[in-house]
């Protein structure tokens, strides 16, 4: 691309690389770790009973009736909260927010790769913390000089949590920094470090409403923090576009968020499906991590990992492979339904024996 | 805002001010440009008709039948068309794609005010070429050595717009500069550059949903161009949220997009609507600009703009007053219904009278 009324920037960057959304057929669809159950049935209602008189207006700026409704279920205030069109977006004006030009960030080497996007496109330096052999974290290997720590706990793609004594260790040790935990996948089995945002002014948490909260169509991320980071995030949304959240993902979003029976229902059965499917591979010779998310990391003990997955795209099956050293022989695999994951367990039957 | 973990950037930043949203109250809403009417109801029966089980995908990054309904309407293919959440996401994206840290950007000092915030977010050299006394652009002011030029046409808030001619004009005198034509309010009257971008790969075409099209509230916004432009676009979008529009927006704005008839039955009301304002108005004795816009810009003869939009906020009414050199005796007030229209006229009679 060259062009001389392109940047530098647009030139130079590698995006970041998305699980494929096919169109040309039917897949049972698990590269991209969406929710198998579709969201509260509350807020679907909410979105279909919009007057149609609303959608010529603007959107609410300061997304009031979702932060409210995020800080009622957390037990926090509104000023600790802000939202943003999905978790990505969060984090890249966490960038904006946190990070100049030259400053260093530290997170591991298998974690979600969107990081190094953002670190390439914001001019931003890259510490790498490597993960352990056994894909756990290196928890001293963040103690290096740099102004911004991210882990994303449970991490991606590996699926292994910290445990929040854990996470609060990393905070103690590393208050010259922003510990940004990215807890996108915190509900299926982790434990928030929203209950520490009182107690550190260095760190915020991001979550969304695409895996947990079945609503990735909507485009709903937020943070939570020391009400001094959500003002600097705000005063990034505010210089960018004011209006990142359209007026049905407030209003729907608010909704899913106090429809709390319905949420922690669809997480207990896609745990329940994950630690039975995890079985099941088991007896078809995978091994993987403990995963803590909504879905496995998984390898097998004579199939390579880019075969089964190739395979599984023919029967009509989407997985994640990632073509990246230490990782190149594991597959990803997003919990579904549980009828979906029985022709998967098959499909895999006749794929590795 | 002092705090270490702030980035230099955020603690220097002066966000946009967009126009209150106030909730205090009901108020006719005459200050952000919106559309007095409800989008094509066709686009709402899409929103309430969308299937529960669709909320939990990701909404498709590449925006597929939304770009194809934009393409149908222009007569245009695809890849010269970028989708955005608003049109300030992609002018931002644009600041990204085109200009890298200390080039040279030129716009008039009167135009939309959040091209300054970009530039100083950015980290880009603003350069002004003033608008005429009458606020006419200065056609020849733009030949200075920049990178990018960013015209509104019409602009705002004069609502005076340039000729098709004029634009090309521009075009021509500027090769070595990029040529964003920002048309937010082209449909209200003035002619769209849109026919000019296969024979210029110097010019990128922004539009929006907000105004014209009735979905301020959906967060859609669009650029025309050189498919290589288009690509640069993409690229910055993956590396910042590959998703930045929900799947609500895709199928609905698409819908709202092929639904021509309502579209120009609105915009001609409006147009309508606007003309006989203006007369009332000059009986009242205002001036104004002649607006090409869905909004008038007029000052008064006696009384002072800052105190009749004083009072008409008492009054329930709510329209923009900009302190700031030049324009600070005027207002800009966004054309309504009739009905609404009638109340700020009789409102303004008891005002200035």
């Amino acid at each position: 691309m060259e062009n001389k009324y392109i940047s530098k920037r647009a030139q130079k960057i590698v995006p970041y690389t998305y699980g494929e959304q096919p169109k040309d057929k039917k897949y049972i669809k698990l590269n991209t770790n969406e929710n198998p159950y579709p969201p509260s049935p509350r807020a679907v209602e909410v979105i279909r009973n919009i007057p149609a008189d609303i959608y010529k207006l603007y959107s609410d700026p300061s997304c009031k009736e979702l932060k409210e409704a995020i800080g009622d279920f957390y037990n926090i205030d509104a000023n600790k909260i802000f939202v943003g069109n999905g978790s990505d977006e969060v984090l890249a004006f966490s960038y904006l927010a946190f990070l100049d030009k030259g400053d260093k960030v530290i997170y591991p080497d298998i974690t979600y790769s969107f990081y190094t996007v953002y670190s390439s496109l914001y001019e931003v330096e890259e510490l790498i913390n490597p993960l352990n052999d056994d894909f756990s974290m290196n928890l001293q290997g963040f103690n290096q000089d740099a102004k911004v720590c991210i882990i994303t706990n449970p991490n991606a793609p590996t699926g292994i949590a910290l445990s929040l004594e854990e996470i609060e260790g990393i905070i103690e040790k590393n208050k010259d920094k922003l510990l940004i935990v990215d807890e996108a996948y915190i509900d299926f089995g982790g434990e928030s470090a929203v209950k520490l945002i009182d107690k550190y002014d260095n760190l915020l948490v991001v979550q969304t409403y695409s895996k947990s909260r079945s609503f990735a169509s909507l485009r709903i991320g937020f943070a939570m923090g020391n009400p001094i980071l959500i003002e600097a995030l705000h005063k990034i949304k505010d210089s960018i576009n004011p209006y990142t959240l359209d007026t049905i993902g407030i209003k729907a979003g608010a909704e899913a968020m106090r429809h709390k029976e319905y949420f922690y229902e669809c997480c207990n059965k896609i745990i329940a499906t994950r630690e039975r499917v995890k079985k099941e591979l088991a007896k078809l010779g995978f091994q993987g991590t403990d995963s803590k998310s909504n879905f496995l990391f998984v390898n097998h003990n004579k199939v390579e990992a880019k075969e089964i997955f190739e395979k599984l795209r023919v029967e009509g099956i989407l997985v994640r492979y990632f073509n990246k050293a230490k990782i190149n022989n594991y597959l990803r695999i997003s919990i579904g339904t549980d009828e979906e994951m029985d022709i998967v367990i098959e499909k895999l039957r006749g794929i590795v024996l």
